[in-house]
């Protein structure tokens, strides 16, 4: 069966978090929003689908992921769904509620680094909310980073399988959702994540075990994986690094 | 088996969210920081809690719920730790996984709702960042809350099983966790939610009827129904509504 993903086609986004857990495990799946449109691609028919009055369980937000009859949205959700089928969930209830936890914490550090350049309104545009942006990065920088980094070294160090996974001594979507922060972070904020990395030096050795991984590497060296740019979550506006 | 729940003593904040599904199931538990010192209770001895260095996987945050030898922390991985076992979950994995991904909607919109008084940092006090909450506040009651109740109304009109239910034709605590979306609305912006609700009926609706159950009805009449105040997630500061 192949999975069909469906989020915005020009950024990475909380759909990235999806798209890694499916590259990480060679698993058969289509891009839909980046198909031609003829094949039901692009963000006109993406957004037409979060209408879908046939579908009474149409997502609130993209992403959402469709095999077969299944249809779910919410980023964390959809790596719950995937994580046991994709072999990235660790072994039994414990470790895939450990798991999740660890992905819903990811997914909190992300919601605030969005809203260092969007700290007013989603609707409005950054340079018109620059002054707050600036104010709630400097928190972020200076407290938020540290704060996050410092929580999940210590998973990471106090592992009683080692310090080389987040969950158990294998791999799980949330080392690589956790490589997907690290990598937004250092886009978006190089300095105060270089700050907070040198403190963190468990995580940033997961962020390079990951990145060498075969089938990461090739999908980050392929055109799949859209480099972070200015629309996304993760964006580099010098003025907020700090 | 008791279960235990761990957060701070003096809010309803996201703990509420736990705390409603287990009255509402009639489970036995313990609110752990709410008990006598002498009995482990307090805001520090839950802060000492969450840096127990004997404790490989402590929460990056309260709540957190302590069942037996699991720990799980994250309100919305400990409402999927519980639905099952509450009976709050619907039946079977597909409605199981519906009703986490309602969850982690109602999560954003709670998130949200905290920003507003707060959106440059947590570490600043509100009347430091007053003016950036104003602004962020307009957004959410103009479009945010719309926004989000509507999705919601949606769901509820068109489920299949009727519109008394998020999910199929029973309870589950997505169900609650709408309730207290809604109570926390109304009590933090009574005019934008009044505003939003009427177009939202069915929401409306599904709030009293959660409240007329016996079990919730009795809860909120009871001293463990902490009441709403300006210390928690959803605060009235007339300013803010609009």
């Amino acid at each position: 069966m192949t999975y069909q993903l469906h989020y915005w086609p020009t950024i990475q986004g909380r759909g990235e978090f999806v798209r890694l857990a499916l590259e990480a495990a060679g698993a058969d799946y289509v891009d839909v929003a980046r198909e031609p449109s003829g094949k039901g691609g692009g963000g006109a028919a993406l957004g037409r689908l979060l209408r879908d009055s046939g579908n009474p369980r149409a997502a609130f937000a993209p992403p959402f992921l469709v095999d077969g009859d299944i249809v779910v949205g919410q980023t964390a959700a959809i790596l719950l769904y995937l994580g046991p089928r994709l072999g990235l969930a660790g072994i039994g209830e414990t470790d895939g509620l450990w798991t999740h936890q660890l992905q819903l914490t990811i997914a909190d550090a992300v919601a605030e680094a969005h809203d260092t350049h969007h700290p007013i309104s989603t609707n409005a545009y950054y340079e018109d909310q620059r002054e707050a942006a600036k104010a709630r990065a400097k928190d972020f920088c200076d407290a938020r980073i540290p704060k996050f980094l410092d929580w999940f070294e210590r998973v990471l160090t106090l592992n009683p399988s080692g310090d080389l996974h987040l969950v158990g001594d294998s791999l799980t979507y949330a080392d690589l959702s956790l490589f997907q922060l690290v990598a937004g972070l250092r886009y978006a904020f190089p300095k105060a994540a270089a700050r907070a990395l040198a403190n963190a030096p468990a995580v940033a050795k997961l962020h390079a075990n990951i990145a060498r991984r075969q089938r990461v590497h090739d999908y980050l060296q392929s055109p799949r994986r859209i480099p972070f740019n200015e629309e996304g979550i993760f964006r580099h506006y010098p003025e907020l690094d700090c």
